[in-house]
């Protein structure tokens, strides 16, 4: 484990890319070795931050010269554009920590419903375990190839998990009324993201037809099945735009199938999480900066009026994204789950 | 009506009271004569933008002097303050816009319940009226004191009213998720506003016992009272932070009695506000950002897997406080609604 | 002047037009007949804030049809395409306010070199007066064509023109320290202007060749010109992006011909800016926010160490495009100057 | 340097110290045993962003308890209070990092005039070392007394020591026009960082008397010393608050005495800090984002009309604070100096 592992970022331009970056650096068990984006530049041009501390030139993707350098990569490419990268670097047996949507979607008719492309990847599909460790630690360890989740995702599935695992809510008509910072969106320029448009502004965006629905329907109804109940979980999901850079904040609303007790379902969630060191089950109201630039999941619970009350937050690019790839990569290469994140 | 009649403004160091000061230097039939505060000090000292545009001095209260001077007075104290002032302004015939919580509620024990304060003016709260002009204009006009209304609540009211009306709604177990900026909060200098605090930062607050919970409700209830069902509504009220200046924004969850289609309650909401100049109903997802710094309330629907979710925003220093409180003035004298606030 | 002038606004899409629109719905003067953007579409598609208020429909640009309706045109096109309209609308007998760049520097090779483009309308150049009331009110008013100055510009010259008019400071090595909100770059979508990338974050950028360099330089030399030297104004330019929307504050230092008292230089500002309603000489630093959202210039002095500090700031949409447009058209219709204004 | 050292965070409830204990927790040779507040209080009541990370209890301060565990203790108290706590620490044989102002002005008689206070330790004053390791990296290894720098203070000596250092400038008039986030002025709300209040302004502040102005001067002159001059230097600092949490970006103008070569005086800037890990060199012009939560100081040069512009920008709370804070903790203890600050 002195030794460190020589990875790979493909598409190094984004949020997430910059992220894995920074924690790599501080990583002793992983270097970066290789980073692509579709022109030839420094990587510390795409992102002055890393001046003097990450001496890279990124050159256009090119699966041999990967395969030849690098054990693992992250992608950081937009959906679509994954999977046909994912195929090539499998069958050079490169481990792949993808970020994108490509691979979290196990139907592939859902897939094209949502993302509007046919998936030309099914054993792909096959192969890709979910990489949420705090529900799937045990079949990431030996995967070799993780779809990495959403950060809504991950905010909506571990606030809600402990419940639907125990089966204490009604399965139909929750509601999560979700709010981002603006790094979420991508660090393409549109007007909606311009500074003077969502500066100074709050409003919902996406509303019932976000992607992020599906995936958290898909994973639930998963953990769902092994409680007494097979019924699928069935989510409102309302997404808001927040003028801040990072964060996300999910107020969760779902109906008890018997009386709640604030302070049982609040041991009850602790007990859940005992062995996940990057969830924190906490008393009172979180607010998304106490999780800022870190990995951790903040989730606290309220009744009210009969109503459970789930309010998780988190780093949309640490523990919604790049945070989370790494814990990934610590258990398929046999770190400790906390390496690099803390 | 060219002629302006003298105002007072009590309690005009604070937020709305600023507002109300940039307004009445715009209507034509105003003239704002005594400004107080705690101490004896420059009203642009308090205020320097008002330098140059508004020349008073601010003294503490003493209801002769506003009475000599005013015929109408603005009250921008704190809650529990309120009544202390009210019975003696109207003593002496000054009408009067309190835009405290002082005289929303009807109910003496459930003002004490939520304010911790004994209500010491019955008659002042039996003489008040609520001043949402959408749902009571023809009361406000002859009226002499008015409870200008909470801004969370002007903002789920004026949301929800029509579905009670028509008794679209199931009453119980509607969820209002409500977003707020900072000014919301007040101008006295506390830890959370603090802007390091704040800022890049959101979350909940004040989860289940908001004061402005017992307000909506009462309001809905009395709109609800003259369709055809006389049930109490009931709301789960989770109000939020959002590190902006101003804006309200609600997402708001209601089962429907029957069916419900979009296109037809748009329409609906569009005929309920027709005459209602500060409401608009609009098909898109509105931002805080369009209705800040104005007097209107935007509002719009979806349908959303059977539920019926309602989103409205509006400027809560505004629409929210000293907007509709001016509105109001125009009401009791005869102006316009929109004099001034255009 | 009960009557209204129709008027129309070339440009329709941008943050000065939309603030164009907004004084104007309040302006007893003016009525806004037309509005060309590139495309057809609503008024309030393009700004979703006007729903309600101005009920337009935007086409491109044609000057018959803006000469047949309007009698005053004003222009918010980017440089370079407002050389293109103004003729064709003075030719048609259209007086215009231009809001661009293009007919603020006099010297067509000076126009040449900072904006990379050819002047194609010498006599539009002869004729323009430059549009800074508090310097050149009584050219405005009988003007034909009005070159409406830059933010930044503006500021500056507001705070340096009482020293250069009374010969006080050396002209050169004047140093102009100024920082913007982000609104001062314009609506279209840049990576610099992307939520992400500039919220949270301060920098310099333009150093030592901002276009408003050389327009400062032109005014103060006339300025100059009209005391007891002739020595042409030097400065330097310093340009900041601070993360807010809007306002502009300038700090400048400069070297006094002999000792400066600070108390004398406030009374000599204060008696310089005297009839200038939109000047405020405070005693206090003043922060943007107090000239936000107005049209006023907020200017300070400090003596440091035997240098003089100007300190000056306004919001760059109104005072430093918008608010000091509609005070031209106010000194050429025959309003007074604070019409719509305050 | 296996073996972790025991330090002490004195005064735990400020950013600068939330900044150290999020350092030392990454920190391969520091265990902060320690903590004090004024009252008994979880640490992660006083900082929630801590919870699950440190799990201590803070107790108000008491030198045999801190000299029982700690040999190293991190001063987080306000001036005047740290010259209480060093002479008993420093009795007690731990060695101290002060970040407060109390031993960064040798002069006691400059320290009276600019703190309104009296020194009390002139014993300590004789003993402390100022810990900017760029400038004295030989003395403060074997320091036992360390005082930290302003975070004005070292952005503007870090950025004009190669100029005075090679007498390459006349050494009065230099003029620091200085931008900085709201932490900066600490984490006790007052009206000025209420968020209402400074989000969406820029001002300037102690214009001519801040407190960081005779530091710069102290040490600047020490630097230029050893040059051929021994001239002090003198500058006009005007520092501005920035609505945004961190950062400070400072853009300095000075007089070359002989003719200015921007590259040149790049590559001497390379060459005078190439020792100097925490120092970057760049051509572009830097953004507080692009060192925000780095312990990085970012400068580059321009020469603009023969003056030299030198423009430098670091995180306030890391290189300006804690970070270096920890570089100094690294020389004492014989770590290399950027441990725990990539």
């Amino acid at each position: 484990m002195s030794q460190r592992v020589d990875v790979a970022v493909i598409g190094a331009s984004g949020y997430a890319a910059l992220e894995l970056f920074k924690i790599l650096l501080r990583h002793p068990g992983a270097r970066v070795a290789v980073a692509t984006s579709r022109q030839d530049e420094r990587l510390d041009s795409l992102h002055p931050c890393l001046a003097g501390r990450l001496d890279l030139v990124c050159a256009p993707f090119d699966a041999d010269r990967v395969a030849k350098h690098c054990q693992y990569a992250f992608l950081g490419l937009p959906h679509a554009a994954s999977m046909e990268v994912v195929p090539e670097l499998r069958a050079r047996g490169v481990k792949v920590i993808d970020l994108s949507a490509d691979y979290r979607l196990k139907d592939r008719e859902t897939y094209a419903d949502w993302y509007n492309h046919r998936h030309t990847d099914p054993e792909g599909l096959a192969e890709a375990v979910y990489g949420l460790p705090e529900l799937y630690r045990s079949r990431i360890g030996s995967a070799g190839l993780i779809a990495n989740p959403g950060c809504y995702t991950s905010t909506s599935i571990l606030a809600l998990a402990p419940l639907v695992a125990h089966d204490l809510i009604e399965r139909s008509g929750i509601i999560i009324d979700a709010k981002s910072g603006v790094s979420g969106g991508g660090r393409t320029p549109k007007l909606s993201f311009h500074f003077p448009e969502c500066n100074e502004s709050f409003s919902a965006y996406g509303v019932g037809r976000h992607r992020h629905t599906p995936e958290i329907e898909q994973v639930l109804s998963d953990v769902g099945a092994h409680s007494g109940s097979r019924d699928p979980v069935d989510v409102i999901f309302t997404p808001h735009l927040v003028p801040m850079d990072r964060g996300i904040l999910a107020t969760i609303y779902a109906i008890p199938k018997k009386p709640a007790v604030e302070h049982d379902l609040l041991e009850m969630y602790r007990e859940f999480y005992k062995a996940s060191p990057f969830v924190r089950v906490v008393g009172h109201l979180p607010a998304t900066k106490e999780s800022a630039h870190t990995n951790f999941c903040d989730i606290t619970i309220r009744v009210v009026k009969g109503r459970i009350l789930v309010i998780a937050c988190l780093d949309n690019l640490l523990k919604g994204a790049s945070g989370v790839a790494v814990q990934n990569f610590n258990l398929m290469t046999g770190h400790p789950e906390t390496t690099g994140l803390f």
